[in-house]
């Protein structure tokens, strides 16, 4: 690992007009830009102009059809990452890719390419998929379990990470000039577990950071499970300190359980900033970007997300934390529902204070620049956090925003860097090497 | 269909350390450079130089782990032409992908993705796989037989196709302006078909080129039914004329019968070209770069390649062409060897001249550059091909020497372009666009 001092590490995400389904009608630029590879390049660019480590690409293989909706999937992630790379330098990217819907060798080799052709800037995230739209574009039987799809998405990485380090030119003796190679730097892996046959080698070598970093999102328990035995960067829900605590604790708990050295574990959860010149600004473009219009608004539709009969609702009475609670048999992502319900555990909070807390599930920071840097601050100080996904309500504007007012500030206070340093994500995230 | 006058087209492969596997003691460079993004980036800025249509990345996906020869398939070419079309302008790229070992519905949208990324360069050739090395870096069942996989291979192209236009934005009406997107643009293709169940619509729009030009290789009957269907340009072997006419006419044909316009076809077989101050010097190289050290070695490995009692072998008798038709039933690549067979059913030729026909299994011209023109422009100016794809023995080495010494020729006789002209690649090979 690389000794550097700790600092706040950041990911934006950059999917077509900004993470809020409703924002983008108070964006720049027009609808085409969601299938344009100079948008992206525009928007990395400018996550690079705020010294982010990584752009975030979430994905699902599906276009999502819903007339009064958006497509937010488009572009292949992998292939978007890599023109990115080529293209603009030092930023890291985050490409998400289903375990259940690919195959470990052709994924490990697709990856550990990018990570060869990127000079070591890759973060893969693995994602066990959980909506039956995209079970219904590989095949016509129905999703798997969420039982079955983990542990698969466990021993997926366990196939990935031994062909990653099955042909190593570390291992290379004294080549003799007659021959190309020492061919016992290769080995096969052979393979042979619960989900996978694969004997390898790979045919693509160690790439600069060894494998790619692996991230992990979701908040089941199969999800923490993965977490734990794979992640190294977990996106998450974490909408307040004890409720960050004691995920990472949970984490980091079962990472010590099955036998990994939780200090390669950060943990960077999903953050919605809404910057105004005072408060009562970002609270007016909150209730504009969420697309409820007003804070009554916003009330309304907690109580309809939550089942909530509105003639009984009470929006300044203080919420029970058990009501919240999803249920993990659902077919939607766990985690997503998670983060309320785990605030609710730890704060005595109205409907009306909680509807500021989170948005797109994920922790909410409203305010003036500096209010924002604060609330960034404040959980990464203590080490609840170890930094943030930013997810803007609009792209390009809420990133420009960020990088205008809030980085600038972060880095007087010295707690983010003004120049890319070191030469991976491993380095800038202080991740070990794999061996 | 762009109305350009018929010119030669030229592609260039660039696997690795150049197409033969004992060329490589006599080129520059070192061994390094099989694994290093920024020599694929020479090689394409050099074939760019040459005004090449585009370059080509032949592919399995295993490690060929043979002590004695070297590795010829590593970076996935998918990433790899991402990132090279990212920084070189103009040139096309061939991406070979199995599809036997991917699913239709993440490669149509990745080839897709990057069509779109690289402005229409992009060229997917789809094989189906013969190596049983392959296999089992995906399963523990044997490779399916040729048999199924052809079929496979059809069917996963005709999902492909349909995938590719299930998300058309030239069928967009009016789009309000309270709404992102006029979904009906997009629609399921509800595909049930023996090997496949795919709903859609895929994530990614219609590409610059409708989708990416598809490239076929293999001449066994699978094939040649692979090609009638959905090849557009055809790479294969051709040593001669009447060979060549037989087997663009057996495509065509078969076109035909399944109802297809055989005007969208290129034929574009292998060529390997060496090139000397004069033909002696050509010869000579070409002893070195086989491996065999000389016209005696080249006659020692023909006699054993084939089969022949080198007791009994006379160099200098004519070659009975029932003798060297390939078994259709073996595992290996039919094609390969069907070259041979086609050319000596058309031309007497004893051994000694046979050997200097073909190398790599492709046809082989040798001599001064305007020999090497001469013998180039002569199949193609009566179109009995439309083009080759030109492999080098050695890279850079032998593609610089073309660049230098042949294209210019080409270009002076005006079959060949002194620049770029057209958009995609579908332009330069006077390719219909798909509806």
């Amino acid at each position: 690992m690389t000794e550097t001092k700790r600092r706040l590490n950041l990911n934006v995400g950059i999917n077509t007009t900004g993470y809020l389904a409703n924002a983008w009608k108070y964006r720049t630029g027009d609808r085409h830009d969601i299938n344009d590879p100079a948008y992206y390049r525009r928007l990395t660019e400018l996550a690079h102009r705020g010294r982010f480590d990584a752009v975030f690409f979430s994905d699902h293989p599906a276009l999502l059809t819903d007339p009064l909706a958006r497509p937010f999937h488009t572009l292949d992630p992998l292939i978007l990452c890599t023109t990115l790379a080529a293209q603009v330098p030092d930023i890291g990217f985050v490409a998400t890719i289903t375990s259940t819907y690919n195959s470990p060798y052709n994924l490990a080799r697709r990856v550990q390419s990018l990570d060869i052709v990127s000079g070591g800037r890759l973060i893969v995230n693995v994602v066990s998929s959980f909506n039956p739209n995209v079970a219904a574009n590989f095949s016509n039987a129905p999703l798997p379990p969420r039982s079955e799809r983990y542990p698969r998405a466990i021993e997926f990485l366990d196939v990935a990470k031994k062909l990653w380090a099955s042909w190593d030119p570390r291992r290379e003796g004294e080549v003799p000039p007659d021959r190309f190679w020492d061919a016992s730097s290769a080995h096969t892996i052979d393979h042979e577990g619960q989900f996978f046959h694969v004997r390898g080698p790979l045919n693509v070598p160690r790439s600069p950071q060894g494998h790619p970093v692996i991230a992990q999102a979701g908040a089941s328990e199969g999800g923490i499970e993965l977490a734990a035995c794979h992640g190294e960067i977990i996106y998450c829900n974490i909408l307040s300190r004890p409720a960050g605590q004691a995920f990472a604790k949970k984490v980091k708990d079962k990472a010590i359980e099955v036998g990994r050295d939780p200090s390669g574990i950060r943990i960077v959860p999903g953050l919605v900033a809404i910057i105004g010149e005072t408060r009562e600004e970002a609270l007016r473009k909150h209730e504009l970007f969420s697309g409820t219009g007003s804070e009554d608004g916003l009330l309304a539709r907690f109580a309809k997300e939550n089942g909530i009969d509105p003639a009984t609702f009470d929006p300044d009475a203080v919420l029970d934390a058990e009501r919240f609670v999803p249920d993990q048999n659902r077919q939607w992502a766990v985690g997503m529902g998670l983060g309320l319900s785990d605030l609710l555990t730890h704060e005595k909070l109205t409907a009306r204070q909680a509807v500021r807390r989170s948005e797109g599930h994920h922790r909410l920071v409203l305010g003036t620049p500096e209010e924002v840097a604060d609330q960034i601050i404040d959980l990464w100080e203590d080490g609840t956090v170890d930094g943030y996904t930013l997810q803007p309500p609009r792209a390009p504007d809420d990133i420009e925003e960020f990088v205008e007012k809030v980085v600038p500030i972060l880095q007087d206070r010295g707690v983010y860097p003004r120049e890319y340093e070191g030469r991976t994500i491993r380095d800038r995230y202080r991740l070990p090497y794999p061996d």
